[in-house]
């Protein structure tokens, strides 16, 4: 249907009925669902590999539901991020195979006909046990891009012990997602150890001159490990969206 | 009135019976309602154009209702914003022909004489739906001014189709307003797209990076499109404010 | 020949011989100048009103003029900032028509055809004498988009009266560009006293918690005055380019 | 007493009996009350001009009664600032000629034989209703201080004929307190209209780039006026200290 | 002559004659040596109680030579602030009656008539010796204002016993500035200590965490002392304004 | 026990049956107590002079009990610091041993065998009351690192009397840990009166230009005083600890 | 010969001879160039997928050559980064098969035996003819990992057709090396067309509150496209190194 | 000779002719040898354990001399830092005896006298070869104040086998001294391995996000790990010099 509609763009483009900015729009208006307040980007999965995923913080149950039914319409396997857990309770009760991660936050309603294609391994490494939340929105991320992913927690490198007892693990993965707070010296640590990207998320744990997490963040971007890429404070979305990205491609040449 | 009182007053300089400073301070008394703790600027149409718009934020409704008698009084269609909820409807029933915007958060008492006159079309652009209530301070405001105002939601650049889906709506504008949170890479789109001046209002949407709205602040400021300028952020009152001081110089010439 | 160029990529996309991405690509193409190492946008002045200026720093006389021939050739009205003299002084051999300002550091090439049409006025007023470089850009800019253009120097706040003795002619304006360092107060005294934008440029003008021009800045960010909007530290290209495209709305309704 | 303690002290350091480090230490001692968690120090009348003021933040009802209790019986006309309202109806029934005052939360125990002396003027000027709090502490703690006290309010830049219609009454002062937020552009502008010290105090009120009174503190800093002097942001406490300072000097000589 | 066109004015006022916006400009036009580049301030003294001071960065010999000549011509005693050695060399053969300060950067060009009157005492103190260049600014404009100046070096609190043996000195002081670089823990230390104002002057001494003078300034603007307030970091020139405001004020009372 | 498995390992690593890495990572394997979400460092005091502080901020109750148990097992004295007073009643239950102190919100479960042995003494010195909290954290990690620990209260450099008479017991200290907030002066007053390292920990005290402890720290870092070092905003723990692993040196030597 | 090591290490630590500690520094001894002054990491390879870049800034001659012998006698394809020209011509006066990149500033050596392999396709894509540099340091280092890669020049988004004209070309990346200055919105549009990682490497072109390119490593952190992740400021290597580690395991998998 | 003048004074003030205030200046005065604009410390040993060390920045080699022959006049063993290679060269030809360290830009005069005591180990560590030079200025502040020390060099953590190697050499520190800049992961990875205090020096090495060490402060600052104290950035002389205040206290006890 949507060929049909550029032919006929087209045709009244060549035929001098349409400019070229009218023809751009028209076309462009096919691939977005119009939700008044909120524009869906279907043709998101064709461009950019995966589908939208929706992030919850902010949007009402009302608006996070309207957005769903048109994902699922399209036939999406929706992910949403920062969903709390009150807003939860209540979509758990319109979409009964979806399944809520109650310290990651997220909220998925997967296909049932998605069937698991063999892929690249992500590895998520935590510095500290207050790092958890942020670890698991991206373990959650990344497992709903199909990747195979493993969690290791707390191996800060205060204790060097418990980051040389996991190392074998470690090494084993595609990309490697470093969670990490303070000082967040583990990422240059663990860019040293292994042969794939690293990428850092800093998070907003520890006080004082941690302003917030923005002291991890520049210690990431100024790591000595050339292997070390940053993605924002707290972002364990994007961690595993780029995580699950790297892995794809290692699947599919 | 005012006319004789500078009148006498300038005989008495004349007359050397009032130093300059004197003559100048009482004449500017007479632009001045002065209520105790507030100063009403009764003047501010001559010399800027419109009149004075209250900032509500914490003013008590007794404040603001002796502020808005005294602007009524004077025959001012008032604009009052950041008016929370539960002030509102206290306010509302001493103003019944007043209108509160609940997303905007803004309260105005519209003359019933005041008559459309023919002027500038302000356009208002939303990255994402989160930037919504900046985005109705800014219409409303604009509204107020004469202008006539369309407001476009949720076209940010991840979702390029969006954008361009909407194009040609967005050139008509004699002003654009762009209201963006995050890294605010929509002006400098816009900017590229549009032969008008593009007013970016940098929001707080956003957590880590986004230093509670600086980082879009920044980015709107060094936007390589040469006809974006910008407010402060969340500043939806000024977007608007200056939209309609544009727009209302279209029609003017 | 663009015409016709549109209308067989059309015609291919309609016959399903071009996918959307790759006549959208090859349309994009025709208004592009490829230089290797710049790209001129050559459909810049039907989108913005404006053509393109050239910025000049970090760029060899070579490559500007490379540039400027390519503009030339497009029959564009050329203006380039940041031209240093030396750059200047070798660059007017080989165009002398050119004119150089050695304060304001630009270099324009004018159209013999180009007409002045009727237009808006712009009022440039410096808060120092040492502003005036940024003030001169914004000033030779201003006059290359077709405004009129006044420029009145050193009336800061700390000496009200010099500023007094200006404002009837200040008042005349449909736009003023404020340049001023420090802490920048000059931008909402006179937003106080004007009826059209205020167009803040902070400069670097100040030393310790002048922080650079930060402080400018955030100053005129913070205005109490409604109509005050602002541009980059030292962006007097950018204040002299708006005040243009308001000017020209002004000429144009 | 003192006297004695002293020359028994120097006695026993002629005599040897003594190192100079504790015969300055138990000298020092006697000019401090030790209540424990808290050294009062009542040394200060004779070193600063007036006793120490009481920092009510962070104490409790009974922690400050013995600090009270303690300065009372040394003969203090006791001030103490940032004591919350609930505090402070706890106190009033312990000190019953005690003043509170709500806005400044300012809680004052008067000496009934303190007589009122010539003094120096102090005026203190805000910009705009917000600064009243900071504003209000320092008036009362320039009255403390036993200087004759003007409060003027909401004259703000933006509506310049307010400051002119107060200029004559400003002009009177031996030094001016000036409270005000967001860009504060108050101080430079009264800076050039009197010819005393002007004490600038930032304060907090204002929203994005005011940085939480940062903006407007910076401001300050960098006025072009040449006799504006800056405290911290809402300090009002400190600048009716310093002005009271001022102003005792003035009747002093 | 100056009362005589007030008259004209104040009279064509009253006649209807002039606009009193018009009025304003054209009084306030007769305080203003206009120079060009240059609006010199000659209500100034009247006013602000000093005349204008001339801020020597930026200016070339032939600028500041002219502003000189319309300074002197007016009958002020000049003083200049951050004027080059070359430049001050050249200036001095055109004004053979000046006095050069290659520490301060100061140039002066005294009245001969000028008689000094009896008036408070400013004490300067710095901690370290390369805050002298700042001290030596300050000094030489405090002793412009007519003050008398005392000068103490080098006496930073990690030598506690270089202080102690200073503070009779000290003590004698109307108000006291103080000239501090890094932790700048000096005025804080000297607040204990004196009965009268401490002007705090930070001073960009220092590396790394000194942030060019930052630390030194946010120590003192939090300073536990209740008697320092703050100037701009190594303004040494408002420091010894200010100084001189207040000693004014001690004599005249 | 764990000789043996490294003799078992180091066999199989020398026959080639294991890779080094692996060898190392099956080695520190049984350093490390694995409670899943948390990584016990068991070898901790071997390696490091004291055994794991367990921080309690963001653990639950059940989470805290299940590292107290795994510490106690391993026969460690365990210290918990910020643990609230609600966990602590809890706790207090299953470990009716342990102490809690509700200032500095650490809780201890002390071994009965622990013997104190001759060592350094700690002095903790606080500029202000509010300081206390931190101060009392400091503490009880000193202490319960076998230190002798004295601590000295609210002697900010404001009132210098108060230092004086506190001196003599403050020379007797090993090490110096001085808790300030405001302008942190103190660290470097001190610094100048002793012959032992001076530990500075910058608290979150003030208002304004404090920035959240900011000031004090950037403070301290740039002290005149040579022997002054300096650890995060609020770090009571790690003053203290330090403080222990000094004075621990002391008596071992 | 290092597995004779291990193995002998192996026998001491089993027969008790040597403890763990030591055991571990022996092995690792032998990983290790110690020249000196420098490291050379022998082993980083094995680990780390490629040797060690030399990192040229503030070595001298003889120290670059020194660890270039190092590596080459490794059989390393040496790389070094930041190296200026004038140490190029000396170094190549040594190394004839060199390779110097003046824009880049990289130095190359590569091993004759090097066999490109196929492999994933790096497209580097920049905003601005300014970016050229840190582009050409990351086309340099994604070559020597072997990648196939891609460079396109000044296509940001104020110009959009440039970037539309070059989207195919782009969207044949297996990963997309973005650089950019100023607000650096282009990795976010380039992130919604792409179905790749965008690895942005903001650079420092720009002025004002480009903050040194603060502004564009913010603003492409807090990106709104998934995905984009971001390294250093200026950072070309690491753009290049990560890219090349990317496509290096597309082409393994 | 001392011992006199306060037994005098002491009896002056015993007696009642002199202030108490006086009696301490007098005091004081002996204890500091005033030269002009220096005022050196000569009981700065007694206080605080080792003399005064002269900070070279910014004095000319007259100063210098000035300074040096006041303490070599006291029988102080000099040391100045940051003493630039010119200035060295000159002094050298006075001091005959002093040894210039051009990487440190240490300056030291001996005392022929001096005789080593036993004492404790210092181990100096750096993360990269750029961080020499602030290494070797901790090295020879440390070796001044009698410490023994030992300097390893890059040993930073994305080369882990380097530190592993080194690490039974570190462990024999009495207290580690480790100078990082960029993310300066390395004192949180060496505070896992020794059971001493590490004083982290964070250097202005690195670039971008690095601003100019302030994240490797702020990194150190949030270590994880416990003993890890950090000094300014670049202050390798602090660090120096308080391990040697440790190290000597090791001794003595």
């Amino acid at each position: 249907m949507r060929d049909q509609l550029l032919r006929d763009l087209a045709e009244q483009l060549a035929g001098g009925r349409l400019t070229i900015d009218d023809f751009v729009a028209r076309a462009a208006r096919s691939d977005v669902a119009d939700l008044g307040d909120a524009q869906i980007d279907l043709d998101r999965r064709r461009r950019c590999g995966f589908p939208e995923v929706v992030y919850g913080e902010g949007k009402t149950v009302e608006q996070l539901a309207k957005i769903f039914d048109a994902l699922v319409a399209a036939g999406v396997d929706v992910l949403a991020t920062r969903v709390a857990a009150e807003k939860a309770t209540e979509l758990a009760l319109r979409y009964p195979t979806a399944k809520y991660n109650p310290v990651a936050r997220t909220f998925r309603i997967p296909l049932s006909t998605a069937t698991a294609m063999p892929c690249g391994r992500v590895v998520i490494v935590t510095a500290g046990t207050s790092d958890l939340p942020v670890a698991e929105e991206a373990r959650e991320t990344a497992l709903w891009t199909g990747a195979e992913v493993d969690l290791i927690q707390d191996v800060g490198v205060a204790g060097p012990q418990r980051l040389l007892a996991k190392l074998p693990e470690i090494r084993k993965a595609d990309v490697v997602v470093c969670v990490a707070g303070m000082e967040a010296a583990l990422p240059s640590v663990l860019g040293g150890h292994v042969d794939c990207p690293v990428i850092g998320v800093p998070t907003s744990v520890g006080y004082g001159a941690s302003l917030g997490g923005l002291t991890a963040l520049l210690s990431m971007l100024t790591s000595c490990a050339a292997n070390v890429t940053v993605v924002n404070i707290d972002a364990g979305f994007k961690g595993g969206y780029l995580a699950g990205l790297i892995a794809a491609r290692c699947r599919r040449n």
